[in-house]
């Protein structure tokens, strides 16, 4: 419960005003409200007092406020509540996110800082549950658990063990334990999961699943360890078994293909689970704007063919009870006033959003000016702990080979990564590129030891026209180029290196585009449109670079190539490594001397 | 969680086992498991790690265990969890209900030890949770809210300010605040109820309501406090217009002729809420072995036309989230190992019970011997602050009146009482019983203040012949006898004070039956079985003395005489009170002598 609402004075006047002793604060009139827990659509008047809801009543005149609201018949949700997000995939600041996704009906957030972890350590969780406060989004924080989530694989900012995961979990803003993306790490008990574990057992706190690809014994496994809940879904039969093992379902909204088919999966069940929950992940900047947040999964789902009071129900009750407040997710007396209104159950776009009792938004822009952060917050900046790099950092070294032959393990496909094998040719100890392939390279830019850059070759993307640059690559978020100009790669590379971080493209030893994320290399200080803007803009130009796939799969792909929890092989700033054994893997099989005759 | 799921070694261990690596503690094969989140029924083999389950998997025989139990395609349900039970009407101690209600498939209570704290204050409640510890029963204790239920009005054995519950939430075997009686306090704001509202929002805990006969403004008022659920139904209209305005809605047993309507309104409604808990109450000690508890309406609503999975998840799965426990309620790795098996879906009778793992019970019994109280427990006994009583004591006084009338206010009716009037005759100042009223009398018994008897003359119970006495009586479980024969009354009243309270019936100025309750007054030594025959004798034997309805009704009338938190007249150890002024009354309204012609 917030502590708003467990003022005993507020309480007085709600009760006193429920009895029509004292004038509302404000009464919203001839609503439709949606309930959560009837499944019926009602005709009410509801009372506010302060940020509180005091009365939901039927309509009637004999109530006096000191503000009134005509609702003419409009349809009233509780606010959404998104059960697992990553606000830093947006690369907005914390009041810029909350501005986009409130105006769209999202009310309340959990959000798993983990972006920021990996880079900032528990400094960068700080700075998440600081920038939090005082905004019209009620941020809830989780403590990232996975830092770095593939230990051993890659080294990011910090180090969590059990003491850093009790450190975070003794601030009352952290509600739990976040995402356990070590999987491997749970399943066999290492010792900094199993510390992990025991401190968010300890303090009864939630623990956050990402129980990606397991099921069977792994399945059964990951849920005996204590975790509670799943957004990882990869198809209908996945969360029908993790639906059945007893996980929290939270289907998301990043992967909406699969959408249709866990749909109908749910509609064959006898039951329609208070156990399903909605969230985002992760959503960039532009698609946040121009499509939203969790409002476009909502409307998705109903798509689907869901009805439009289950899917709510799920994006709301559902998610209250899931994140056990009691004082969220339900508009009835005594609970929290966050709801918006809209007009047809057939697509939702919300109209006037209330948080807290306000009414903050309408028809999709919040109503006062730009949101300032807290002067007193201090954004993390300065986190690229490198040096210019040459054109020569972007040469693949095959050591003692001037003119020879070379046996080396690639990384084949963009998304679901295999390994593979390819023969090339060496001169001056460089390997060259073979056709149709890349090279993808990663850098430590933490500073937590002498960087020195890895590479690999790709197959599955062709031949890439230039360089795509990154500081925002999960879950270490090291600097990735990818590219096969070395020029281009260097350019690139320099401009994030002298920048703080983000995005950048080159071609022709040009800059194409870039997108600056000074804050911990991950967050813009732009305002948002002009930041969706210069986002969408390097994304469209990624096409002038890569082939495959429209360029939002490129951006997913590049985002998540370093992505070392994940089955197959990955490029991190330790080397080449392998999800299934858990090792890093010497890219050169055999290098040999060719003589020339 | 409770403490036990929170060892890592526990975890360690339960998940080697779902990965097959060591041997489960049991295994439990060939179930027809009730799955409380998607509604099927499934055939699995379940697995368990100490008190945990560590995997629930298709059957199959990959898995070693050191004991293997064939459930031969039984079902099997999640323990019955009851939302709110007052143990004490039981009139068994915690040990011995345990027996009884673990073998009906109970495996969680949450306890109102609400009638011990009204006799000794916290340190009824602390005996309450002293004595729940190491049972086969995981009990869950509450804050009694409502000590005395209607202060001002009565006089209990102790009196709950802010202070106080403060105390008791500050224990980590509270997991709330009890039932809000005084809601008369709550909605009118006596300085009593805000502070202990204060002191329960404080702590973020449960909020339980009782919100008998609120509808309207009064329980949206009720709502906005801070209440979050309530047991009081009166109607299938009461019920639904609680479940709209957002209560966690408690269908008790113990009135189930209101259940049939009830399950009507619910099928009527789009959606069958994980809002709806079931609860027991308050059972008397022969019904709960005959009939039983929990299972009883559990049987009772699929009988009324729910289906048994719906009904079950009821019991079981939406406990655990009213209750917000995470660990109970749903049999999935990772939760605790609490659950029946059973053989028929139209009539629901457990057989083996396990609590944390542990098989304690089979067809109806328990497998261990008698469970024996901690050495260490010193039940609260010599409650009965009270000297003995003589003839003269049940003589209704007129001062001042040696031959003449009187017109006295007086109880009408026996359950849901009314205000009367009528004319007795006066001789020697003292009123003489009319034709077809009896005599109730009160005495104050906790040794608070020199206790001076109460009396009023009952109507709509007919002539009594003999008296009843009880020490247990709501809420504040001071001495009360009916009776028309002063002598009788005296008998029951000096037996009672004499054995350290209980319920006693005499006639013809003999003792006709008794049951000895000496902890606190309410709970009996006896084992159960023995207990119940007495109560049940007792009861029967009451339609010796009285006309009123069935003997059932005659004990609930008794029990609820004083009941003054209601509606209408009731008889206080303060005198005559009106429920609805809350006032006391004078029940003389006149007197005048009459000149013998």
């Amino acid at each position: 419960m917030t502590a708003d609402l467990q003022a005993i004075s507020l309480r007085r006047r709600a009760v006193q005003a429920a009895m029509g002793q004292i004038p509302f604060d404000r009464l919203l009139k001839h609503a439709r409200l949606i309930d959560m827990v009837t499944g019926e659509i009602r005709r009410v008047d509801i009372g506010l007092i302060g940020p509180m809801i005091a009365s939901v009543h039927p309509c009637s005149e004999d109530f006096a406020a000191l503000e009134t609201l005509e609702l003419a018949e409009a349809y009233l949700s509780p606010g959404l509540i998104d059960t697992h997000v990553h606000v830093e995939s947006s690369h907005l600041p914390a009041h810029r996110y909350a501005q986009i996704v409130v105006a769209q009906g999202t009310t309340t957030i959990y959000w798993d800082p983990h972006e920021l972890a990996n880079v900032l350590g528990v400094a960068g969780v700080r700075y998440a549950v600081d920038s939090s406060r005082n905004l019209p989004l009620r941020v809830i924080c989780a403590a990232p658990s996975s830092v770095p989530s593939t230990p051993g694989l890659e080294t990011s900012g910090a180090d969590f063990r059990g003491k850093e995961m009790q450190t975070m979990l003794e601030w009352p803003e952290i509600a739990g334990v976040a995402e356990m993306m070590d999987m491997h790490g749970v399943i066999n008990g290492s010792e900094r999961m199993l510390e992990i574990l025991a401190a968010g057992l300890r303090s009864g706190k939630l623990i956050e699943g990402h129980a990606r690809g397991l099921k069977g014994q792994e399945l059964q496994a990951y849920l005996a360890a204590g975790v509670g809940s799943d957004h990882e879904l990869t198809s209908a039969d996945d969360a029908l078994e993790k639906l059945r093992a007893g996980l929290n379902l939270q289907i998301r909204g990043s992967h909406p293909y699969l959408l249709p088919d866990i749909v109908n999966v749910l509609k064959t069940l006898p039951h329609l689970s208070s156990q399903i929950t909605l969230c985002t992940d992760d959503v960039p900047p532009d698609f946040l704007l121009a499509r939203g947040g969790m409002i476009a999964l909502v409307n998705t789902l109903i798509d689907c063919g869901l009805r439009a009071e289950d899917v709510l129900r799920m994006a709301t009750f559902n998610a209250a009870l899931r994140l056990q407040r009691a004082d969220l997710g339900l508009i009835a007396a005594g609970r929290t006033a966050d709801f918006f209104t809209f007009d047809s159950l057939e697509k939702i776009q919300p109209q006037k959003v209330f948080v807290a009792g306000m009414c903050v938004a309408d028809q999709g822009s919040m109503l006062a000016a730009e949101i300032e952060p807290e002067e007193a917050l201090q954004p993390p900046r300065d986190t690229m702990h490198l040096s210019p790099v040459t054109e020569s950092d972007f040469q693949l070294k095959i050591p003692g080979i001037q003119h020879g032959q070379a046996k080396l393990r690639h990384i084949k496909g963009a998304r679901f990564t295999q390994w593979s094998e390819t023969m090339v040719e060496v001169r001056d100890e460089v390997a060259q590129l073979p056709d149709g392939f890349s090279l993808i390279w990663v850098q430590h830019r933490h500073g937590k030891y002498p960087a020195t850059p890895q590479m690999a070759l790709l197959e599955g993307w062709g031949e890439l026209r230039g360089a795509i640059a990154t500081s925002y690559s999960h879950d270490s978020h090291n600097l990735v180029v990818l590219g096969r100009n070395p020029a281009d790669m260097a350019i690139a590379a320099n401009h994030l290196i002298a920048c703080g971080g983000g995005m950048a493209l080159s071609q022709n030893e040009t800059l194409l585009a870039s997108v600056e994320m000074p804050i911990a290399g991950m967050l813009s200080d732009l305002p948002t449109k002009l930041l969706a803007e210069q986002f969408n803009n390097l994304r469209e130009k990624s096409a002038l670079i890569a082939d495959w796939e429209p360029p939002y799969r490129v951006f997913k792909a590049i985002e998540g190539t370093c992505l070392a929890c994940n089955a197959g092989p990955h490029l991190t700033d330790l080397g080449l490594t392998d999800g299934a054994t858990r090792q890093i893997i010497d890219p050169l099989v055999d290098a040999w001397e060719v003589t020339v005759s």
